[in-house]
């Protein structure tokens, strides 16, 4: 093990990333879209996503064009939210909502019998500005988003579409492939508030180099 | 696909749950190191966690006890703090700490040089109460913990190990595992503040039925 007090934390990154290039092997991600994987297999240690994240033409590219442009990011999780880097946001003046603990939220959802992060996405659909939908957690969320989509109620720059589990949740995912948004999607079961904050923070790091 | 308006949020738990079990086959765990597996598994739809995830002796039945004890959580991450339930601590008597944005922390890793999460084990040193630490992201966490137990300024009721990545990730699970706490580790490479919150969920949802 390397004495963990000589590695100072920027090099620890640096050297992780170092050990994900040379484990990766023959990808067909080059560029912006190899950078967001990388920073997944980061945040997971998953060299899996290798073969489930999927982009729709230029889908990262238009990521990094919305965040320059000042979007806000809506995510289903608290998590997400609370991992997504604001200080690289503050650098763009984007910001990150998630109305999962919003009561009017919440009372909706009691009322319908459906979840909080489908009723969330009406919330989203509100805000007057350029986003990015980030879910991580609810194939729900997704599932309303796609109908909202379809009754031109929201047209989000970029969807980033990870959400993880067992129920709906690889539907959830083909479908909002199918929506004619530019999508990030970490395709199969696989996914979480981790993986859609590491993506937002990829594109958002790029961003700011980009706008510096 | 089931369509998700008929399927209320409590049925979406309870038929991912039915589905981990009909999938995970012949392993070593009963009770609740199986519930605390299970619910590992629903977060991250990786059931390569049931041939990581170890338990030293009745760590997970210390972890229930400490908790109706009215312990405190430590983490190392704020993701992994917002992911643990506060309304199921709240009926425990427990609280959740995470340092990482402690400026005194934060000044002083800068100026040794280290992270701030192995800075904030000794921010966690200093609580004076029973205390479970979780460690979902960093290995340097662990491994200045180790060096703290080792120098009897801290004796946690339990550790739950689940830093994630490449550098030091792997060793330094193997060091907690040697300090003689009890511990509950997500053994290799994988891990994270999703899976850290996941297994303090399951003890926390465990220690309120029993203390009901």
């Amino acid at each position: 093990m390397t004495d963990w007090r000589k590695l100072a934390p920027k090099d620890i990154e640096r050297r992780s990333m170092e050990i994900i290039e040379s484990e990766l092997g023959e990808v067909p991600f080059e560029g912006i879209e190899r950078i967001v994987l990388k920073r997944v297999i980061h945040t997971t240690a998953d060299l899996g996503y290798a073969e489930t994240l999927f982009f729709s033409p230029d889908a990262a590219q238009k990521g990094i064009e919305a965040l320059i442009g000042g979007a806000d990011i809506v995510t289903d999780t608290n998590m997400a939210k609370s991992g997504i880097n604001k200080a690289a946001l503050a650098k763009l003046g984007c910001r990150v909502h998630c109305f999962m603990a919003d009561e009017r939220v919440a009372e909706k959802a009691a009322k319908l019998g459906v979840t909080r992060a489908s009723v969330s996405m009406e919330a989203a659909a509100e805000i007057d500005k350029p986003l990015i939908i980030a879910v991580g957690n609810a194939p729900t969320a997704l599932l309303r988003l796609a109908e909202l989509i379809g009754e031109k109620k929201i047209e989000p720059k970029l969807i980033i579409a990870a959400p993880v589990g067992f129920v709906n949740v690889v539907e959830s995912k083909r479908i909002i492939e199918g929506c004619g948004v530019p999508v990030i999607c970490a395709r199969g079961r696989k996914g979480g508030s981790t993986v859609a904050a590491a993506i937002c923070n990829a594109l958002a790091y790029e961003a700011v180099k980009l706008k510096d």
